[in-house]
Formats: C-alpha cells, structure tokens, sequence
C-alpha cells in the first residue's frame, strides 16, 4: 500500500499538535493543550527539529530531534516519538513513515540515529529492528544499552 | 574527600580534548585527533553543551547536551559523557561530577535528565541508580527502556 508522506511544514503545526495530543490522550499520558504544543513546533521546526506526516489526515507522524555530534563533523539524530492513529494501524504507514525519516535525517546530515524504547512495545521494536536498529552494543553482538533518566 | 569541580570554560577546551582521547584510547574506540575535539568544543561550549571538569589535572570530566523539551516549555538534558582517569577512580570524582552536573543542568532551565548506558557498565549504572535516575518505565516500577541506534 503507498502513504502519502510528506515532511512537515509551518503550515502544519496545528495537525502536528492534534496528533501528539491523541498520542497521549490514548496512553494516558498528561499533554499539553493543543494549542501550546502548536506553538511550541513553531520554535522548533525553526531549530533543531523536523517531522514527517503521512496518510491524508495526517494520520501519523514522526518526531525528528537533530544536534551536532561530539565525535563527527556531522549530525546525531534521535527519534523523538512515533504515533499512527489506532484505525490505520498494521497497513504499513508507520514503517513508511520511518523510511521517509532515515532519508531525511541522512540528507540534513546525520549519521547516527538513537530511539528510546520501552521494553514491552514489540511492535515497535520489531518495526526497528527490520530497519537495522539495535539495542546492543558494537552491532547486535555486545550486551544491551539501558535508558537512564531522572527529573531534575 | 573535597573534589576541585567548576564548569569548564572556552579556555579549558584542550583539557577537555585530552581526556576525551584518553576515554577513546582506553576503550580501544576511535577518535578524532585532540586538536580536532578541541575546535569542535569551542562551538559545541557556545551552542547546547556544558561540561564539568573535577580534579586538578582535571582529571575528569562531563558533557552535557541541552535542547528544548517538546512536552514542557524547559529543557531536556542529556549526559554524553562521563569520564574519570583510571589512577583517580574510587575517590568520588564521578560522583562529584554528577553532583555539579545535575546542579549545573536545573540551574540552565532543564527539567529532565537521560543517559545512555551499557548493561555490563555496573559501576556507573550504581552510580546513576543512587542519584535517582532509573532505567525503568514510571519511575522504577515499569519494564525497561532500551537504547536502540543505527548508523545512517
């Protein structure tokens, strides 16, 4: 099945906003209202952030966060969030949407890509292990690499 | 034991590019040149990055990422790097560092800490574990958060 796929705009703040909010409306996540994420992803799409759309709604997205590398002249990137909305899932917009994301990111110049990810979402880390993702250290061969966070 | 700790200024930027080399060279990874780590530095300082350095050598340090938070209108800190020369481990240098680290992080408006680390990485996991960051979902009750990364 093709998705129609497209980076984010300005002009697509408020459908960037209503997706994240549904994101964690579902998973009982608290959210800022909608129109404070909208105009938080003003400031962001001017700075360090891209994000890609896709089906007609949208009806999903992916969160892109770009910084420099400590170790390389280039960029390190890290998936932020990925979200499609419940009755378009298991039709491949997730994974057409992080195809669109590698292509992206390699193009503004990265060469790294890190993801957090919770342990029991399967589908997620199957989705990311088909596109060459590891959680091991040195290439899938080395022991797992832990998420560590506090609030401060 | 008193540690000698502040937060590294643009001239210490060669400090900084020596122990990051001694951290690749002891770990048998690659790295640039320190001539090379040094320059990157002095952007990296007047971007999104502070480091701590400890001792009088100094003879350890942390780097710092900061970047605009999606869900709050503060920042997420990321810790990139933490490192102590072999002849001064054991003495609470790393955790000295750490102190300054999360002191230095609230005080540039960061409400939120991560860190990536290596499951066989005990000594700095009980480390972080005792200043209170987890590597579990919902603070310490939920599964796991793994790392996942690919090159691009």
């Amino acid at each position: 099945m093709r998705h129609a796929i497209r980076i984010a705009e300005m002009n697509d703040v408020d459908a960037i906003a209503r997706l994240l909010h549904s994101f964690n409306e579902e998973f009982g996540e608290p959210s800022p209202p909608a129109d404070i994420l909208a105009d938080r992803f003003k400031d962001l799409l001017q700075a360090d952030t891209f994000v890609v759309l896709g089906g007609n709604g949208p009806d999903g997205l992916a969160v892109v966060r770009l910084r420099r590398s400590i170790w390389t002249s280039g960029l390190e990137s890290y998936l932020a969030e990925l979200y499609v909305v419940p009755n378009r899932r298991g039709q491949g917009l997730g994974r057409a949407l992080m195809h669109a994301v590698l292509n992206e990111a390699l193009a503004r110049g990265a060469t790294t890509m890190e993801i957090g990810v919770d342990a029991p979402d399967y589908a997620a880390r199957r989705l990311y292990e088909s596109l060459g993702f590891t959680n091991h250290v040195d290439g899938a061969i080395g022991p797992v690499m832990y998420v560590y966070e506090r609030e401060l």
